[in-house]
């Protein structure tokens, strides 16, 4: 096979064969092929898109290219759920130990986060002798036990995507569908997925600006799920402005701690809801989601939600005490208001830029090497659709090192837009996508 | 500035500014702007095209990335002649002094070749004692005495363009018009071209098979012409078979002194008679096209481009005898033919397999450490449009080393399709491009 005319035939807009994508992938993971020319090739995958068959190929090309999780010992099938990312995104701290009470098991592989804030290990980490290093033989009993575990990912998954990624990255090729599609899929895949949930973010905080584009991206995933037998179910959904009111580490632990209780804030609990029934159905274990969203419900009700998280916790050697009491978590040794200075309505607020604030005061992390201050953040008082009155609280600072706050302070001001008419918050979830086509909600 | 953000823009189909076109070009040129990033750009540049102010900056760019050929010691206006080259293309060797015995001035840089035949230097130095080492001051006099000086290149001319030439053969990216015509272009322009007239091959000898794609090609270096200021003329001519009988070195020089006599073949007297007049035009020394043209054809008949061949090749310490006595010219130990087995009209020759079958004899270099036969080469006796009986000799193989005697045997004959209706040979010249536009001839 001739890696010149595999760049010319999909340059040209051919349909590459199975064959071919295994060539391209196997060969730039092992270095025979060249960073010049996968780039060249990936900017004419960006050109010409490929076919949801190519796209599935392309999946299991970067699967091949590196390890995969044996999750074979762990009873019932496995629903991983993922996020394309945004800020304040609290579900995953919140679905995993709601959607175990339905006793479906979660083996959740978590990473570390960079940019914005934490990954879900580092705010797992906020609750004192937390730990994820386990093996997966561990994992597997700790699942089957508690239906939950979150473990570290030491294993060395989707190499290919990995590298290529980066490519993609400094060649203007990462906003191309069916190649954040197959990074997306060969990771979960990889991580031992019998099913997958997906949540698709869109607007201005979200890496999907636009809606449509949201919908395309959730389509092409759901599509490389049927090609390969795992059954994807995507959830487009809001983030034009942060989910939840809290941003960093441990406030978000808090802040999944009180939506476990039924006291969260009304976005994150209505995503959770609509996240968890969905996964419920992947799981089999219920046909109806309208049923399986009165289950979640109910065991956020009698608590049964709330205990499930303590018993996870206890699982990994946390301190459960801290979600009894979640004063207990690490606390800034400030807290600082920022005030608002005109009257209005919140007719927006630049979730990105609140990310960035929130890394500034060191919630999350600008190069690999940061260690992150688990008790700092950001807490909103007001969001979109919100009146304010000029000295009212819209936000607390969680503050240690005190370097950033009053460039932080300019910048929240500065993310949240004011105006003298009240604005409807835009539609917290946007539709559904399924093999049976994209069904609005 | 940021190159991946250049690559964004050209990827999105917007216009590049002088500036970013010479971001890219240095950047690369010094290798700050590593190959992966410059493939992805090439590529975005193949599917978006370049407008022609894009590509006379590219242009430009390249020629700033070396050296420039200094020129002004030679009196007159310097028009330069580019073939975008083919089979047994002849016509510089008779071009050179026809266009010379007008008295203006032919100073030419030329290479050595690579794939199937030799290059102009190649050709050349069949002639016993024959030399293109010299320096510039030695090339502007001879130039100047003779009207004509051929040199070998050794500056290094357009180093950019070299290094992206290389990379874009590994990467798909050769065929797009801007790249191939700013390459073209910049060696010219830094070879010190006043003017240039350009010799645009299309058919399947050529790398342009199709005609429109060709006029494309040859109006997108006009436009560069005109945007940097050498007036350029471009004819778009037939390479749908071998052009004139000779495909070799000696064989080749053979047939341009048959030719400068008015004895060489129809369609290598033509083209040579119209890119000749052209280029008079180009030099000033004439205004009418149908003049110029007549000042050749006398040239041709009163014997005074013959001896301005037999002076240019003096003055290069070439044997001039050999110009009057060919058969003094290196000769090969045998001469084969080629017979056909059936009866017909010739209705194709298939061009770029008979210049590999010259190759394959030793008329070519297959890599750069090859040395040429000079001797050795291919005769072809029929021509598109020839009858033919079974038996009749098509084409006599000029033959030092047999290895490859009978697979070019056999590749002749399947080069030559034979029917039984006869068909008329491709229009030689299609069109001649100018800043007025394109003329039909």
């Amino acid at each position: 096979m001739n890696t010149v005319e595999i760049i010319r035939k999909k340059r040209d807009g051919h349909v590459l064969t199975t064959a071919e994508i295994d060539y391209m992938i196997s060969g730039y993971s092992t270095g025979e092929i060249p960073d010049y020319q996968m780039s060249a090739w990936a900017m004419a995958v960006f050109n010409q898109g490929m076919t949801a068959k190519e796209t599935a190929d392309l999946t299991m090309a970067m699967i091949a290219s590196g390890e995969q999780v044996d999750l074979s010992q762990i009873q019932g099938i496995k629903v991983d759920k993922h996020s394309t990312g945004g800020v304040g995104d609290t579900t995953t701290l919140v679905l995993a130990p709601l959607v175990a009470t339905a006793g479906i098991p979660v083996a959740k592989l978590s990473g570390r986060g960079l940019g914005h804030t934490g990954g879900t290990i580092d705010k797992l980490e906020s609750i004192t002798g937390f730990s994820t290093e386990m093996e997966i033989a561990r994992f597997s009993e700790l699942v089957n036990e508690n239906q939950i575990a979150v473990m570290g990912q030491t294993a060395n998954l989707t190499p290919a995507d990995k590298k290529l990624y980066a490519l993609r990255d400094v060649t203007a090729t990462v906003d191309s569908i069916p190649l954040i599609a197959s990074s997306i899929m060969s990771k979960k895949i990889a991580a031992g997925a019998d099913a997958i949930c997906l949540d698709v973010k869109t607007g201005d905080g979200a890496f999907m600006k636009e809606e449509a584009d949201a919908i395309r991206l959730a389509e092409a995933m759901v599509e490389i799920g049927k090609h390969v037998g795992r059954t994807t179910i995507a959830v487009v959904s809001d983030m034009s402005q942060p989910l939840g009111k809290a941003i960093g580490n441990a406030i978000e632990i808090e802040e999944a701690i009180d939506t476990l209780a039924g006291k969260g804030p009304e976005d994150l609990t209505e995503l959770s809801l609509v996240l968890g029934a969905h996964m419920l159905t992947l799981s089999q274990k219920y046909t109806d989601v309208a049923k399986a969203r009165e289950a979640l419900e109910i065991a956020i009700q009698n608590g049964s939600a709330l205990e499930k998280l303590k018993q996870f916790v206890a699982g990994q050697n946390g301190d459960q005490d801290q979600i009894e009491h979640p004063e207990q978590l690490p606390q800034p040794q400030q807290k600082i208001e920022v005030k608002i200075e005109k009257s209005g309505y919140v007719t927006g607020i630049f979730a990105e830029e609140v990310g960035v604030c929130a890394m500034l005061l060191g919630a999350g992390r600008r190069t690999k090497e940061d260690e992150i201050d688990h008790a700092v953040g950001i807490r909103l008082h007001k969001k979109v659709g919100d009146e304010v009155k000029a000295g009212d609280v819209i936000a607390t600072m969680y503050v240690n090192d005190t370097q950033y706050v009053s460039e932080v302070q300019e910048r929240l001001l500065q993310a949240y837009t004011i105006a003298d008419v009240h604005v409807t918050p835009a539609k917290l979830i946007r539709c559904i996508v399924t093999t049976d086509g994209v069904m609005q909600y």
